[in-house]
């Protein structure tokens, strides 16, 4: 199986489509920009949106639902928001079908247009703001904490399964504040819990900054996000959280009594992830065998494969095996015992690897008589040799050390490829050649911005929030800069 | 706050609407027929789906996702599916906006039409089916087992919240057999697991049959459902399970290789339960003080409320109640201590009843002295002093008690308001007058059928599974009938 799989070097693009497809966490649909999320993918899925709302519901945040539809009058009430968002989007128009007169199946029935059209949600920002106006009266309504698990649709061109779809999973954070500190510290809050997810449950070490005004969200102040570099050598923006200013409350009239009996409008944060934290999971570690998971976010994390030539054998180890897999299930951990016997061990071990699972056991009639593991593991493609009598405690360890290897070794790869220029030249020449994140420094302004990314398709990916202040000049204009900014070519 | 509610005798219907409004359910939204679900209903259905989910697994399911939009012509494809369904649906022409040349906000571009028109899933049994033509080659690829948790909208005219909505969340399953018993055994195994999850979690009795012709799910040969009586005597369909048979496999080619090397279309199945549950569990059981929740699906199963004069008794009141409440915790029962000091002791005594809070304990400065507490059950609104030192164990049993009470009391209302009726007239009066489930004698054509419920408004809720076979004539007919059918005024 795992033969299939294009190699890494040879085409990044074609081995990344490869492993998506074939450890069968995605599939293309008959709707142009629409994946199907398979049982596998779905599972990790899961896993990731269990651990991120056990965060948010710690950090005081409750669940909601908001319409899947927004009146399109909607969006042209914050002037920037509509101007950099929401142009490519679904429209619903009409409300019923009706069979074709001429017996062609059905056809849209003119006479049921909608008076306004609706747009699919591509952010619910509009919607919700226009729903908080009428749950907020005084200080005392706020905060309001509330975080949505949906669907949203944005019409994309080119897509690829995960990273860019036309509808994708994600989770929004939309917040209402008093005060502009309490919004300033929810947003900071929120890009650090993100932060801590990706480096302690995806393995996936990340840097924490702001937006360039070329790159914000469109009707934020603010724009904090986590990037992540994947093993090309290119960005992948992995979490955002929006400080919203009094914009939306603004545009959609939310006002409330002060404490000193005035009116103010209310402060607003907006903070999201989505279905592409899979598609970085899956770049930022996984091989040309396949699929590389964090231990923490994989569906299956021990396989048992038998090893046996008859009946016999098979009973034999199959007893072994059930005991011991009790007993890993019994801590917690999630297990397989791949008993089919349509397939053989060879094949069973390549699958091991596709899908990722970080340990693999194999226990055949010599380990039976010497009361011994085979234990591999998927990150280093090692074996060893295990007593049956510590295999627990064994797995239990195993399983921390893979977690924290993959991250080190991502973290490792990202030092090596994070590199400081002082030129444009430089600058241009590490691009073509390394890729990676490229600390330059950069003058502040949209113009030059623009201009980089023009000749060179690198963006800033953000101004670092470490605060490591370092006087310089700008590789373009020559004009002071404070400190280094992150340029990369990105997802 | 309890006062603002309209009876339930008085006017049912708007007594329904002030539960949920009032208790922060839901909330109407700005788009036509689409709900707002607030935290506490949110929360409510997080638990649903938490256990549901689990039940799934259990019967071995997994969870997957697949495309909100469907091509369509793919609606043409199963005849009677498209008889019987999908013509009031919102309908997606357009994929983009653009400014309005005069200046008014944003208008659709009318050059970004769409070749074939996307029709929001009102179920996905189409695209589903699509998609298992690529998975399915050979018995070796069945069954497959999978649910689905999303949205989907199904324009609806005239809406109420919850219990019929243009929008609503649901699950929906669907699953591919070898064989049509085994695809028989899946329809009636998952009418049973919505059966358990509506007795055992909801405290809602329910009858479990097959849906005659005319209710039958557009595409299926049999439809499976659960039905449960609300107080106000009319009928309300909680779930329902379809065995397809080979029509969706027909309509999208989905054949496979049987084990003795033939072709056959596979055998499909599908179920689904939606926040129309949310609509039931508040009908089932609330009164005219508000809501009054099972304690297996309340977010909060205990709510301490502190009385006091002054400063000193709050502070040892508080004392206690954060140690007894750390107690309950540890126990796993979710708490709240209602410590506001901006409204009285009746005030939240009130809303604990409107929110349906299983138990409420009161303590005050007697209490300390004395070592007691004054625990307050919501289903009976009764009182009793409880000792501090045993209140653990009695709260644990308790929650039971009232979990169990719940299902008993709408036990016995349905058993009040089932009535057996052997002529027409009977039928009509007792309908008229009492409601409830009316079991009756019926001919099996969909003429008389067709007939009843033009003329009363009551349709076959369902034709029982327990079998108790009973000769007597149609009341309507007079032609033999083998056994009596539910029938009832519906939600």
């Amino acid at each position: 199986m795992a033969k299939e799989i294009t190699s890494k070097n040879e085409n990044y693009s074609q081995w990344y489509n490869d492993i998506v497809i074939k450890a069968g966490l995605a599939d293309y649909s008959a709707v142009r920009g629409c994946m199907v999320i398979k049982p596998y993918g779905y599972a990790i899925w899961e896993k990731i949106q269990r651990q991120l709302d056990a965060m948010f519901k710690a950090t005081g945040h409750q669940n909601a639902y908001f319409p899947l539809f927004i009146p399109k009058s909607f969006f042209s009430k914050e002037a920037s928001h509509v101007e950099g968002f929401a142009k490519e989007c679904a429209i619903v128009t009409h409300y019923r079908l009706k069979n074709d007169p001429n017996g062609n199946g059905v056809i849209v029935d003119p006479e049921a247009e909608l008076e306004e059209e609706l747009i699919v949600r591509p952010t619910s920002e509009t919607i919700i703001w226009n729903t908080y106006r009428n749950w907020i009266q005084s200080y005392r309504d706020l905060p309001i904490l509330i975080n949505q698990w949906a669907n949203v649709v944005r019409w994309e061109m080119r897509t690829r399964l995960f990273l860019r779809t036309t509808e994708f999973l994600w989770q929004e954070g939309h917040t209402a504040h008093e005060t502009m500190e309490e919004a300033v510290e929810e947003t900071l809050k929120m890009v650090h819990v993100y932060a801590d997810f990706a480096e302690k449950w995806m393995g996936m070490p990340v840097l924490i900054g702001t937006k360039s005004e070329g790159e914000r969200f469109a009707g934020a102040i603010d724009t904090y996000c986590i990037e992540a570099l994947m093993q090309d050598g290119k960005a992948l923006q992995a979490g955002t959280s929006h400080f919203l200013g009094q914009n939306f409350a603004k545009a959609f009239d939310v006002k409330f009594a002060t404490k000193d009996g005035n009116m103010d409008y209310v402060w607003a944060t907006s903070w999201g992830v989505s279905t592409r934290l899979m598609g970085a999971l899956v770049m930022a570690h996984s091989d040309d065998n396949g699929l590389v998971l964090p231990p923490k976010l994989a569906p299956i994390q021990v396989a048992f494969v038998p090893i046996y030539k008859n009946d016999d054998e098979l009973a034999k180890v199959s007893q072994r095996i059930v005991e011991l897999k009790a007993m890993l299930d019994a801590k917690g951990i999630s297990t397989l015992f791949d008993n089919r016997d349509t397939v053989k061990p060879g094949f069973k071990f390549a699958e091991c690897e596709l899908k990722g699972y970080p340990i693999r056991i194999a226990i055949g009639p010599k380990d039976i008589e010497k009361g011994t593991a085979e234990v591999a593991r998927r990150d280093t493609l090692t074996k060893e040799f295990v007593s049956q009598e510590n295999l627990v405690e064994y797995v239990v360890n195993l399983l921390d050390n893979i977690q924290d290897n993959i991250y080190r070794k991502a973290l490792e790869f990202r030092e090596k490829n994070t590199f400081s220029v002082d030129s444009y030249e430089e600058f241009k020449k590490v691009l073509d050649e390394k890729g990676g994140f490229v600390m330059a420094h950069w003058d502040g302004t949209r113009e030059t911005e623009d201009l980089i990314k023009e000749e060179t398709k690198a963006t800033i990916r953000l101004i670092p929030n470490d605060g490591k202040k370092e006087e310089g000049k700008c590789i373009v204009t020559g004009k002071p800069s404070a400190q280094r900014v992150v340029f990369a070519r990105a997802y």
